[in-house]
């Protein structure tokens, strides 16, 4: 149990806070999860770079309480596709998440469990990002820079990965002539080149 | 049903945020609040200033649904106590709620509702204030230009004020020798003068 009356300060450059859970996702990490397996493979072979982090805060775990984290997804892509995180529905599914943008330029994948409705919002500082429940969602940097947000959820939202890993996202954020678009994923695989 | 796709940017200066609901709190509507009546009676007498505005966007109102909204506490002081908020607990008790400080510089006074336990927490920019379920919750701007924060919290949360209205806080925030100090609401009534 942390003291909840101390101040905790964020730092929105570096996404690091005091008694946080950091995860760390290298490249190698995401297999399976990148559009293009021939541009991840390449990318591979030039090593392992970190892609994204994720500092959790728990400060309680009771039915009204929430839990934050503050992400930081590194500039680069795969082939064409920016770097992203991974992607989950909450294990509750009910469980709406809000997110705020800090530094950077990103965009957010949602797609609806049910509907399948795929959309995409950007993430820019100083703006909101409203992730319903059932709804599963994905973060990318389109951008130069780290892209460092916050996200705030409830206590018992949990996180499932496994309802993604068969099929993935609908939608794609890749470059094209220099800036990111959002494709259906299939409309990009089918862009790509036989032979290579 | 707001469309939850659209990027929401906020202010951080004015504290402003599309689509929100505002609420705007002068110091003729906080009756009562504030530790000492003289200071507050004389004041009334100089004007009827803002002390605080907040603007909340409730996107969704199921079981994991959020609300948020963004505040502002004007700089300004009735007597030796420095502007405020009214305070409140959540109506369902067991919601915590996250405090991000964006500009300014403020103290919250949270006190739990059985143990009665109070303390305060700085709420600076980039920093995290965390309160917990059945607890009450106000925010002081201690500083010399308009505080500005974001509160997360369960759609189901709500606001109870009356519980609050017959004992109010146990402390309060007054400025002494030029800064500011919590006190125990008793010991700085009876530091007042009896003749004035």
């Amino acid at each position: 149990m942390m003291d909840v009356s101390q101040l905790i300060s964020f730092d929105r450059i570096n996404a690091a806070i005091p008694n946080a859970a950091v995860v760390e996702r290298r490249l190698s990490h995401l297999r399976g999860v990148f559009a293009d397996p021939h541009a991840y493979a390449g990318a591979l072979e030039q090593g392992d770079p970190l892609v994204y982090s994720v500092a959790s805060v728990e400060p309680a775990g009771g039915e009204g309480d929430l839990h934050y984290g503050i992400g930081k997804i590194m500039p680069g892509r795969v082939g064409q596709e920016y770097f992203l995180t991974r992607g989950h529905f909450h294990q509750w599914r009910p469980a709406a998440e809000i997110y705020i943008g800090l530094t950077g330029s990103g965009v957010m994948l949602l797609e609806h469990e049910q509907t399948r409705r795929a959309y995409s919002v950007d993430l820019l500082p100083d703006s909101v990002v409203y992730v319903p429940g059932h709804t599963a969602h994905r973060t990318v940097n389109v951008g130069d820079a780290p892209l460092t947000y916050l996200g705030i959820y409830p206590a018992r939202a949990g996180h499932d990965y496994g309802a993604l890993e068969e099929r993935n996202f609908a939608q794609v954020v890749v470059v094209q002539d220099g800036r990111p678009v959002v494709l259906d994923r299939e409309h990009f695989l089918a862009s790509l080149p036989i032979l290579r």
